[in-house]
Order: C-alpha cells, then structure tokens, then sequence
C-alpha cells in the first residue's frame, strides 16, 4: 500500500539534507570585490586604501597584475608602531609574501575556505584563477562573507 | 497499517530541522574569553596587548570593572596613522564609547549576534550581563566564532 501522505522515506535524516545544502554553498557564491594595490605604493597609502575602501584585507600585486602579497590591519598594525615613515616603507616590505599566502578558487567549497581562515587565523582570503605565469586576483572572501552565509541557512525556509 | 520502517512522517522538511537547529544555537555556546584593559592604558600599550593576546577587538573598562568603551585593530590603525605619540594617548580618547557600542549577552542567539556583527561591520562583540550599575564583560563574540558555527554545522552527522 501506497503512504497516504506525499512524503516518501529517502533514508536521510535532517541533518544530512542541511550538511547537503551547506556542502553545497561555493565560494563564488559569497565572495566578494577584491582590493588590490601595486607593490610599490607606500604603507601609508595603503591604510588609506584600506579606510577608503573600508576593507580589512588588502592585496598586492606586482607589474604583471599578478598576486605577490596580502596585508591584513594586523600587518599595517605591527608596521605602524614600528619606528618607520609609513610614507617612505614601500607595501612589498611589509606585506605577507607568496607563497606563505593561503587562498581559494570560486569553485571551492565555502565550509572549506571557513575551515582554512579558522586555521590559518586569518580575517580573509584571495579568491583567485591560476594562470601560467602566476595567479590573478578575481575575489575577496572574509569572515563576513561567511557570517552572510550562516545568516543565509537561518532564514532559508526550503531545502 | 503502520509503515515497515522506523519513520513516521513529522510533517517537518529537511530545512525546517535545519532552521530549528540552527536556530537554537546560543551566543554562549561559541563565545570567546573577553580581553579587558583598563580606560586610562595608553593606545601603545592597548596594541601590544592586541598583539600579545592576538585578538582583533579589545574592551575597555572603567574603575568599576564596568564596560566603557571597545577598541577595534580600525580604532587603533587610525589613531596610529594620526600625528599622536601612542604611548600618551589613553585609550579612552579613540576608542568607540558607550552607548555607541553593540552588545549581546550568552543567552543571545547566535544567528541575532551574526546578523548584528553584519549590519554593524565589526569584527567582535562583547558578551555582557547588565547590572545595576553597568554592564559587565563575560565573554567576546567574533567572526571567527561565527565561522565555526558554520564549519561544525557542515560536519554535523545528526540533528
């Protein structure tokens, strides 16, 4: 006999629709317009940037448009209090350099890129294509973007 | 005729258990250890303490132990690219004050405090309880936390 309801039993619980839906969420579909400063601009200029452009994450990039860094508040922070003319320090000094840079493409998986900026401790990653002679910067994910994601699955009222 | 497996229909979809899990996740059950320093430290020494305990946001209490202000790494790059001596200002000349301040208590659900953490564009909030004479710090809700909600949501096998 047929159930009388029009529900059928899939063999998944709740939870294993959500960690489907979660599992689901891509980078690309969170991310966000990336910053991006020359390596030669000055620290100075680039906190500029970063007030102007309200971002906490900064990228550099060299002649080629190519990824060569990244500045967080942190490193513009530590820079700051030490004894330098944040005018005359060039951004390649100071910045964290390739390859000690964590990133991620658009097609990664959001829950992924979570897991990294948990780990590395870090406020927001590049999003990026792999050419031949380096990599482009195409997008920006952060915690917030993150946070958006989570506020997401709380409204969502269909699978 | 009762169904041949052990599930009955609860008239509940995936994404509803989801929602209702989601939704009972509690401020309290992510929350950090608040980092304190007292209104009349210098705006150096609040930046070596950011470093020191590697947080993004630090608070700022009065004599009474009573919440009074919050200093952001922002609150602290913009007070350093100022033309001020550090170490002479006190940190309750830039920080972001009472009542300018939000807040949010253990008891909070999680999904209001993201939602807060995203309308207002901070990195952190601290976790009070309101007394008679103020409020007190008992813990310190980041983005970092939020993502963990979010990774530990993904890897969850069972409601």
């Amino acid at each position: 006999a047929r159930p009388r309801v029009g529900y059928f039993f899939t063999g998944k619980t709740g939870s294993e629709l959500l960690t489907e839906k979660l599992k689901k969420f891509k980078v690309g579909d969170f991310q966000s317009v990336p910053i991006v400063v020359d390596e030669n601009v000055s620290a100075y200029d680039a906190i500029i940037n970063m007030f102007l452009e309200d971002v906490g994450t900064i990228f550099v990039t060299d002649q080629h448009s190519k990824l060569v860094g990244l500045l967080s508040r942190k490193d513009l922070l530590r820079a700051s209090i030490g004894n330098q003319d944040l005018s005359s320090v060039p951004v390649h000094i100071i910045m964290t350099r390739m390859p000690n840079i964590a990133y991620c493409s658009a097609d990664d998986l959001l829950l992924d890129a979570a897991q990294t900026l948990i780990e590395r401790q870090i406020d927001g990653l590049p999003v990026v294509e792999e050419k031949e002679d380096g990599v482009e910067v195409v997008g920006r994910l952060t915690k917030t973007n993150i946070a958006k994601a989570l506020v997401e699955l709380g409204r969502d009222e269909h699978v």
